[in-house]
């Protein structure tokens, strides 16, 4: 471990003088091995929100532990608890967009699982990976590869992630079994208290089901430990599909901006009747212009893009006002017939477009598109562009996703209320939508800017906060909240004066009495930091 | 109300006297209306396990609450904390095999719902219905048939039971989206201290996604909620599938009984790649014989019966030794190539053959089969007769439900050692197999028996009970489990010195202090009930 006392300025957690983070910092190493805890800028500087004004952020942790096996995440919560010292789990350390891999309180202990990245087990014949929380999209990708296995993982844009922390925070992937974010089959956890508990039917000794049943006898806690700070996960199961016969990655392309709320109306029916078995991404203009140019390639002006430049760009880059990129996947025949169908259904709407090829096994690792590679679980960092859209290097966003019913109508009030949001703020409307399932779809606003320029850091923060809000009192609720607005966006969850967070205060004293496990996850504070002003926001 | 000053041998609850009782089902009364408290014999006949031995139930209720409004369970529940009355929540009043609608605990007060029985919303468009709960699959299907909807609900055997109820105890049914039994989304729940949550996206106040989107910000409690005593569920969203074109109920008869795990094998196959895409039934001989003969018109003998009397009726009732109720849904050319793959690969395995017929809705009300019905959602009564195989109008059964693995391995391991077990206790081994998903399967075992015959029936009790503590040790988990042996199936879940149960049991200390919802379920007990000597089996 680095020597704490030649920091100068290290942020300590509220309550905890120097002397006594010293002496917590010093009892973890202690317990788990000094090469595992640090303290020094350069361990840091991957834990900090990355979108923030430079030297504006307050949620700076006081250091990083990084567990090799469960026992020492026991260790670790055990002596958080005896010395009050609050720790935040983080997966790979990403959630650009939402916060970064910061803390929600200042002084906390970043528990990092980079070390605990093994695939434990690939079991092809019954379709399941158990992973530990620090897997990423590349690894389980990797060791499926490594097996040989007839096997593929539905896996998110950016291949950097983690498979466990990305599903805990409901987080969106592609393929089939994701509709619901339902890939996921019981959870090990490590409860504030540092005892073991296995969700589902990991709660019987040598139980094969574990991973091939998501309950077992009696009440089913599994979901508990998601977007949560009830507990810390160290192992999940993850199911994979077998590979398809065919897989047909698929596009579809509108050129008249009114017509997006009847893609909506086809895509439901689509999907309700089975016809896409998947999670399209619907994406407008100015989404896909920011994952392959910058805005000042286009414009320079202040306030948001006029709808003239954005129909420039929507034939100059040949995207049209909305993509949607979907795919379908199973035997031949059957991906023709639901092809056909589907070209037929959406090609009714005016200047809407549908096209696709299909693909065998052979083919998928090297397609060159990384939009279609990804919806056949092959991860990669080509998607990581869109950021730079206001600021280039020095671009961020913050992300506001409310929850939408799929419907035309639904869609259609929504995206006149956000965008005209967005318009009035002087942001660019940039909106990717992702069906949570048929019935539901997340629209993910993302609000560019340029994270050098501190008004703009500033109106941008200020416009998410508003949209929250104002979304809140209309009953659309965030699927996944930015840290800076958590508190925000889950007293939006008002009802029966605010029973849920009374529910997950209760559950979180009891459970975690000195609030050390991730204070202010979701809104969720312990009584200690209630009683100690929290949440400040 | 009754005057219960009549009654002369009331049950009464532990730690009440009569006069407790006497006051506690007066304030309920005065609360909820005299109309809705019932204490007569007449009243609570329908509350207790019909198969039992007459005369030996302990576990008889002191009344019967039968609210009709929201209000009406909070005033109950509030009033039950009050006077310390455990109360025992049912939806319809059946639970047939694994104890029936009688409570735990002796001398509770049921919760009926029999009178909560209103459909309060269908939503074509986006496929749901909002039920009460005492709702029974007779009344979703009478709505959603009345409002003229191209919908169909999930239904399970025996058209009875309640929608909610059924959902809450894990309860399979048949179509596509019963799998993993995922249909469910959102529930209204009243608190053991009365208050009142909605859970998932319910949690905040007009939010449209209640129904349509599992999770909200934060931790979700929905799956704590079920087979639970946590809570008393008031409100369900419940998903309903738009009507495909065509439904092709399927017959798979396997004549070789050594043939079976290779039935299991090819099934997980076809339900991996989505082929099949419901939930099948498959059932050995003795399980479709006792639902068309009574077991004295084959055999009088006492024991298991023999092999070669099973293999008389597979033939004589043109059953087969195993026999599988399965389906397709969708568009005929997908239909066509789906049961075409399917049949292939059922075929390839000696013996067995397929068979099936496809019809448009216009059909599906009146197929002459009711086993095809139940799968497109025509509830009947018409598969009720399993319970008299043994002792006819006096007949009953006890079931036993671990979950296996869906391999040829693990099925054939599983069935060895139950049929091993049933042949040494002298019952015959009636089994069916339901999958829970592509990945695991409930392995139901009914061990039937004359409720007349004191000495059968403690012998079926104790062969239960004796499978359940003998699957457990080998990591065989119930999926559901009788009221008679629900503490000691819940025992088996012992990973990390019963970590589960002390997770639960601080739960429900903490959300129910007094423990009075439905104290036992799920072998879940409060403190208060712990200190006074419970679990007594």
């Amino acid at each position: 471990m680095t020597d704490v006392s030649t920091e100068t300025d290290q942020p300590t957690p509220p309550g905890l003088t120097q002397r006594d983070l010293d002496r917590a910092l010093a009892a973890i190493a202690a317990a788990i091995g000094e090469d595992k805890v640090a303290t020094d800028g350069e361990a840091l500087a991957d834990f900090r929100d990355p979108y923030q004004f430079p030297g504006s952020e307050t949620n700076l942790p006081s250091g990083v532990a990084s567990p090799s096996t469960v026992e020492d995440v026991q260790a670790i919560v055990r002596l958080a608890n005896e010395h009050r010292i609050p720790v935040w789990p983080i997966g790979r350390g990403k959630n650009n967009g939402y916060g970064g891999a910061a803390p929600q309180v200042r002084g906390s202990l970043m528990v990092s699982f980079r070390n605990m990245n093994r695939v434990l087990e690939i079991n092809e014949e019954l379709g399941y990976a158990i992973v530990e929380p620090g897997v990423s999209w590349f690894d389980l990708h990797d060791a499926i590869n490594a097996g040989g296995h007839n096997l593929a993982a539905s896996i998110v844009d950016i291949g950097w992630g983690g498979v466990v922390s990305n599903t805990l925070d409901h987080g969106m992937s592609y393929m089939p079994y994701s509709l619901d974010q339902a890939s996921h089959c019981g959870f090990e956890v490590v409860l504030p208290s540092g005892e073991l508990l296995r969700t589902g039917s990991g709660a019987m000794d040598s139980n094969p089901a574990w991973p091939l049943y998501k309950r077992g006898l009696g009440p089913t806690s599994t979901e508990l430990f998601m977007q949560s700070n009830f507990g810390i996960v160290t192992k999940m199961g993850y199911w994979l599909m077998p590979k398809p016969q065919i897989y047909m990655p698929l596009w579809l392309q509108l050129w008249d901006d009114s017509q997006m709320p009847a893609v909506v109306d086809a895509l439901r029916g689509l999907m309700l009747d089975g016809t896409i078995n998947m999670r399209p991404q619907i994406v407008n203009t100015l989404c896909v212009a920011s994952m392959l140019t910058a805005r000042a390639d286009w414009y320079d002006g202040s306030g948001a893009m006029p709808d003239s430049i954005i129909d420039k760009i929507a034939k100059d880059l040949g995207i049209g006002r909305w993509m949607m990129r979907f795919a379908l996947y199973g035997d031949e025949s059957v991906v023709d017939h639901n092809f056909a169908k589907l070209k037929e259904r959406f090609e009714s709407i005016p200047t809407a477009t549908v096209t696709g090829e299909k693909h065998g096994p052979d083919a998928w690792e090297t397609l060159p598109n990384p939009g279609e590679r990804v919806q056949i679980g092959v991860p990669s960092m080509d998607l990581y562009k869109m950021a730079g859209w206001s600021g280039g290097d020095e671009g961020g966003h913050v992300d506001f996703s409310p929850v939408v019913p799929m419907t035309s109508k639904a869609v259609k009030a929504a995206q006149e209320l956000f965008s005209s949001m967005c318009n009035d703020a002087g942001f660019d409307y940039i909106m990717g939508m992702l069906p949570i399932n048929a019935r539901s779809a997340a629209m993910v606003n993302m609000i560019p800017f340029n994270t050098h320029d501190e008004v703009q850091v500033e109106a941008a923060y200020a416009h998410a906060k508003h949209m929250v809000a104002t979304a809140g009192k209309l009953g659309y609720g965030e699927y996944r909240a930015h840290l800076s607005f958590m508190d925000l966006a889950a007293d939006q969850y008002g009802f029966n004066d605010h029973a849920q967070r009374r529910f997950n205060e209760t559950i979180k004293d009891t459970l975690d009495p000195n609030g050390i496990i991730a204070p202010g996850k979701s809104g969720i504070w312990g009584t200690r930091f209630r009683r100690a002003g929290f949440p400040h926001q």
